[in-house]
């Protein structure tokens, strides 16, 4: 009776490994995650070796049917055992017999398994995530159709610029979460592709059918050279890059939102239930998941950071420095996994201060548009209507008033003269913030009608990528059932 | 006469900036790098002022004949100007007086133009390195082919593992790279979209003809929403992501030919025009190009670090801080570049030792295979296998022997029986390493067979990835024509 | 006559090095920097081979006189050399004839002599560096000085959270730089030991007293072990690390000038000669200076990234990966320079709103006194105070009410009764801010009294480590003015 | 009967916290580890506020009596509880109802109790890890002095450089981790400063003995300034900064070794138990270990970046973005503590090739020392020894010969006539790698005579470090008693 598969893996060539340095290397714990789709690898493996003929149909059947049953108990005891695969070899051994047990590594090594499972886990993973990106997405358009005329300040250098809408910045957002998207869809193209077959580093003399393998998996192809099939982790640095933009985007989002929301700005209410309160200070509201999630963005940041001086040189082939790698996708996945879903739970809830237009300091936002009509009613040159604006203001902050208060007088001292009845119509037009917003003539500005347009260009667009996303996902399914029953035959 | 425009641009609202401060602030420096794109952007934006009918044909010829005389004298003088922008305006209102060059600036802002301007920068700088890289990856290729059947060790773990070829190696080595090609390429496609006519933040009441904008400066599309467009900068952090990515694979070709070459290994020997000696000892011979490679690589990947951590956290709208990042972007260029430049210089002028495949150590490589034949031939269970042949080797080791001592004897003390003439003759089959190298049967393999296929394969992908690199340069010399033939009307 | 020692440096053991390899691999540019401590390096190196006899008075003193006249011309012209040490060398031997020239490298080695200078040149840099740093806490304690009484709010998850005074906010700060300086001249006590002697890796059989050279070049000891003397870089790594932790504190400072010079907030006005005007909107006053700031506190955050990737795994002895990570200590520390400069400039010019306490929305900020005065005078479990005080603000709140309008009614229907005379007082001194501070009964509050007491400590701390800056100055004018004297002799 | 204190905490200003989102921010799982010197805080507290007469003798001592129970019991149940401090402050009221429960609260804040129970817990860690880092150093110590005479090739760029001995080797990398100590001691003194006191950020009205509090936890003193106090981690960033560069030289050392041990050098062979074979490939011995510590080095490095990331830009004040920092903290010293126990372990079992120096390959390191022969013994100039040393080098290796192969022959060629006796003898001499390290005449040096005072001094520094660490220990333990007395009066 075998008690210690992982010492008979030694035997031949070395002394056992001592206890503590087994729980130094052992990547059990973080192998929980892959232990369902390593289960799944062994048999596609068992598969093609039956096909070509290495293995008997009655020991394949043997070695499947053990494999079976692993799936649905996800946990194995791990008993300190290097790893899944040392695990699962141990199990069917147990099973089977150490006859039958013995002919499941015939061709594979531990090298091309783990990359295979850890690419399968991660792939379901960023599906997942990206459809959890897409509702986010979804949520802002969802959110934005309704403030599509709801004045709020466009910020530049943390200062009040100009007015656009609250629509228009949800939607603004949503285009640059849409990147995201479209590059998450892109690294999961580099990551669907299986490297099972590589062995450990050249292939093998047994004839084991690459492309049936990866075809049974769900792959979309081979990663082709066996070198670089186990050598590489760059799909695990895309991701984990792809990720990080994706963070760095939602630590945009939040800081916007902490700020938008202070007692001083007040053009963002949080809802209750998102907020938390001091533990002293009764008064306080605190947006303890926004600032948490502001960390957890720098966290993922990190991860690729870690994981690129993990590989910095590094040479080529297998080093076990990659097992390091593989833990902080799983935590990157699921910290991004947890943000989006705080946000999607919340953007429906926020609240925005559909009145801001009307707060005073806010009316200097129109001060460009001022300029711009000097430019266009006055024939000035734009340098001069800048600065004769701009002088404006500063006249008028020395006197505690703002552009509201703006008298025909105030222009003469200015101008020299007091503008035409057309201009100050104009100008008073302009400081109505909202009339401001239908003036703006290009194209993707917060011009009611172009936000209108950028909202159905957004829907557009996420509507695509949720296509390829369950094309994707339907794919995964059908190689599944065909695994299934190339399985039970 | 205007002395200094900057001032100008200021003296409304503000009182004159501090020189130290100017200083501090001031981007004229990392400018440079986008002046010729500056003017180019300015060019195209009379164009669409004067087609709009916001300025006269006459004016926007002189604003054109200005503009058009800055393209070739490349370096404007700073003389404290915050940046770019401020020259190049003073500059033409110098040219066209006051009256004329103060139109220059109407509907169009600082926001807009730089991140026009560093995008259309940075797309030349990537479809230059993406055409170096290709070079690379064919000089590989090239290499590959004489080396089909040179016997070389596979890595893992830093130990001779298995039998592959040169040309294995190097194929493996350009798949790759072929991927950084695909994400620059990816990445090229997100950064060719034109921000212009986005404004400060919320575009312009001036009509602005966005599409004819990005039309002229060589544009595949608009980042559409006002605020994404000056907003954000995840596509320079997705460029800086890719190429640490790209570095990183670098670092690990350098780190493999530093290895290779090491006195102890001496697999590979670098051309003396590449190396260095000590200034004491008088025997080294240093390959100082690949360890400063590997360096620089570490240096890319700290600059993506750098610029997701200065995003990390702020809010939308434009922000100064987004000032650092562009100079990251130039020297993370500029260092690959420098870097492909030495690669694809030494790459066909690398040695390597032919004979490797006689060395004793390298024979132990062969003993996976060994195992596989007792598995085919003499039908025993892999494990079991597996355990025989490590127990042989230890003994042989201890004995000071390696495989290719092997005789009758030592099988019979493991086996229990000396094995078939049939095994015995695939036996010694196998530690002839060429033959070997025949013997794998998996796609992807090191099998010359396998290995004449992939340089096919990675050749045709290479020809793809060029001919969508000549197709992007081709779009960009014919907008620069319609912009020239736009400005010379 | 020679013509290119850096050639006469290879000619032995290898052939000429590649124009494009040397440009690749030459530090030249970067070595500008430390030209003038290595001419110092060899002066010293002279001094010690001629006291112990190695080379002759003559030769010694021609040497000496030749390396004296390069130390006023600080620029050595490169011509494709590969560095600095080069440089001088043939420089010398032009002057000195090949004989005497020809004795300058004895006993020692590039690697000793790149990280004597490396060294020598940042603690001079890290000790301008540090009183610059005295001197911005300096600042803030002057200007703190002033704001002991002056009420501000202390504010946290960004909400207003109790009443602090601008003069808290300023020695708190004020404490947090002075660990950076202490993180400095710790720093530099490990900078400050010499690694010349070490050779190239083993010391040298020549006599070279390592002892006299270390005294001469004002160093504080050995690095001991030849190995660790060449082989090392931590404290390099160490020095980004230290600049690092200061940029982030600078970068905290700069995000709070920013928040609280907003529009909305305005409790810090900045001079405008330290602001920006916007290139289209007249009436934006943006703190261009400390959005910069923040973000080189991000770039000197990711140069320790690069230097510490660049040196992670890298062999023991030296490597050549080591010269990347020279430009960045001296790119770090003139980041740091300007930044600490400007916040010097600005610091004693910022205006703060001095009637802030009296902003309605402040009063808020007294909610925590309240519920302590309801526990100490009316006895209430400190939770239920809290309990009560939060539901008074809520409702206040939905009224559109503060604190400051509380009457006896609102109290009775929240606690069921009115208070007792003497708990309305307490009640209505807590709500003037000013009194409230008073109030605060721990050491290091913001109580005024405190305050005056953290600031007499904070600048008794900061003239402690000004005295130690002073010392570290003096002994290295001392030991250059021995080093002058050895060298004229 | 109180079911929830957590939403007792919100009940006054807001609504319930959703479930989700209360899990998003739970930092419960994260607080284990500091759930038990959070209950000292606590005890601390409450007796200091018995002792200035804010609670009663017998509220005191129930309290204390509650919170000694939690001490031992170290798992509290989550349920759904923001953090540790809800959670005892709902397990003491339970036990002492709501009455007195709720006094335990007074006088504090979350903000100050996290930031000290962090400090406590964090310095424990730093002193078990330096006790574990000296015991490494102690056991390079120890092997070194076995190895004063066992010549090993000291490395530059990864070519044999010159003859050190591997004891060199051995006490030159204690040096380098001699300073980490050092700077994780320093770092300690800035961590073991006590907050608590400082309350949410503005101190408190209650009259709470800081120094009192600061002594019975074992603190050195305070945190000054209450803003300060809470507001900052730099504590933290220093401390991951100080791992991170100890991770540093531990991923050196574990990249030596890795090379030290390949197949092609074979200097170092690794105990059997501490490396593992290949699942397939027989003849491998993986050496494990020594590619996951370089690969957690990396991955310590990350933390580092990740929570200066987090920092950045952040505005003064608690923000809750810190509470992702302290796991951070904990996964890197139980990083670098597995990574250590494995060094400590594994240093004493490494076997080293004490013939390295017949190896005719080594013999080329000599040429340096042959250089310097021809400069004393012949009065040769350095820079013609050099050439002539390099080009007889050149010419062997050419021939396939090495040094040793030397005659007076080739030695007439290269000089133009046959050397003297006494230097050809030197040069036999030199040749003799043993001898060769004899002659080294620096200081620091491999020259046993001056390895063995490396031994020594090292030695000494390790005792001294051992010494403070002690020291600040029993200083802990001494606190620890007289809080225990001071609770149980």
């Amino acid at each position: 009776m075998i008690d210690n598969l992982s010492s008979v893996l030694k035997g031949g060539r070395l002394a056992a490994t001592r206890p503590d340095v087994v729980d130094f290397i052992s990547s059990f714990e973080a192998d929980r995650r892959i232990a369902f789709t390593t289960v799944l690898v062994n048999e596609a493996h068992v598969i093609a070796l039956e096909r070509s003929g290495v293995i008997e149909r009655r020991a394949a059947r043997k070695l499947l049917r053990a494999l079976r049953t692993l799936e649905s108990k996800r946990h194995l005891s791990g008993r300190r055992l290097e790893d899944v695969h040392v695990a699962i070899e141990e199990y069917v051994t147990r099973l089977t017999g150490r006859e039958i047990g013995g002919l499941l590594h015939i061709g594979k090594s531990r090298n091309d398994q783990v990359a295979t499972a850890v690419r399968m886990t991660l792939r379901n993973e960023i599906l997942e995530l990206s459809d959890l990106l897409l509702q986010f997405e979804f949520s802002l358009i969802q959110l934005g159709r309704r403030h599509v005329n709801t004045v709020f300040p466009g910020y530049t250098h943390l200062q009040p610029a100009q007015p656009i809408s609250f629509g228009h910045y949800l939607v603004a957002n949503c285009f640059s979460l849409l990147r995201d998207s479209e590059r998450l869809i892109q690294a999961y193209a580099r990551i669907n592709k299986s490297p099972m077959g590589a062995g450990a580093i050249a292939g093998t003399s047994i004839p084991v059918n690459r492309s049936l393998v990866a075809r049974l998996l769900g792959f979309d192809g081979l990663v082709e050279a066996s070198l670089d099939a186990v050598g590489g982790r760059d799909f695990a640095l895309e991701a984990l890059g792809a990720l990080a933009l994706t963070a760095n985007d939602l630590s945009r989002i939040s800081s916007d939102l902490l700020f938008y929301s202070t007692g001083e700005v007040r053009l963002i209410e949080l809802p209750d239930e998102f907020a938390s309160t001091s533990s002293i200070m009764p008064q306080k509201k605190n947006a303890d998941p926004l600032e948490l999630l502001r960390a957890k963005a720098a966290k993922v940041a990190g991860m690729f950071s870690s994981a690129i001086t993990i590989m910095h040189g590094l040479t080529s082939g297998y080093n076990l420095d990659y097992q390091e790698i593989t833990p902080m996708l799983w935590q990157s996945v699921d910290e991004m996994n947890a943000c989006l879903r705080i946000l999607v739970a919340l953007t429906p809830r926020l609240k925005v201060d559909e009145e801001a237009e009307s707060r005073p300091y806010l009316k200097s936002t129109a001060a460009t548009e001022l300029a711009n009509i000097l430019v266009r009613a006055e024939q000035m040159p734009f340098r001069t209507a800048h600065h004769k604006v701009g002088g404006l203001v500063k006249s008028l902050i020395s006197q505690g008033r703002g552009l509201q208060d703006l008298q025909g007088e105030d222009w003469k001292k200015v101008l020299g003269y007091v503008p035409s009845e057309r201009t100050l119509r104009l100008i008073s037009q302009t400081l109505d913030l909202k009339a401001s917003l239908r003036s703006y003539r290009t194209a993707g500005s917060p011009n009611p009608t172009e936000t209108r347009r950028l909202i159905a260009l957004g829907s557009r667009r996420c509507r695509e990528i949720q296509r390829a996303n369950t094309k994707a996902q339907k794919r995964l399914e059908v190689s599944m059932r065909s695994l299934r029953t190339a399985a039970s035959r």
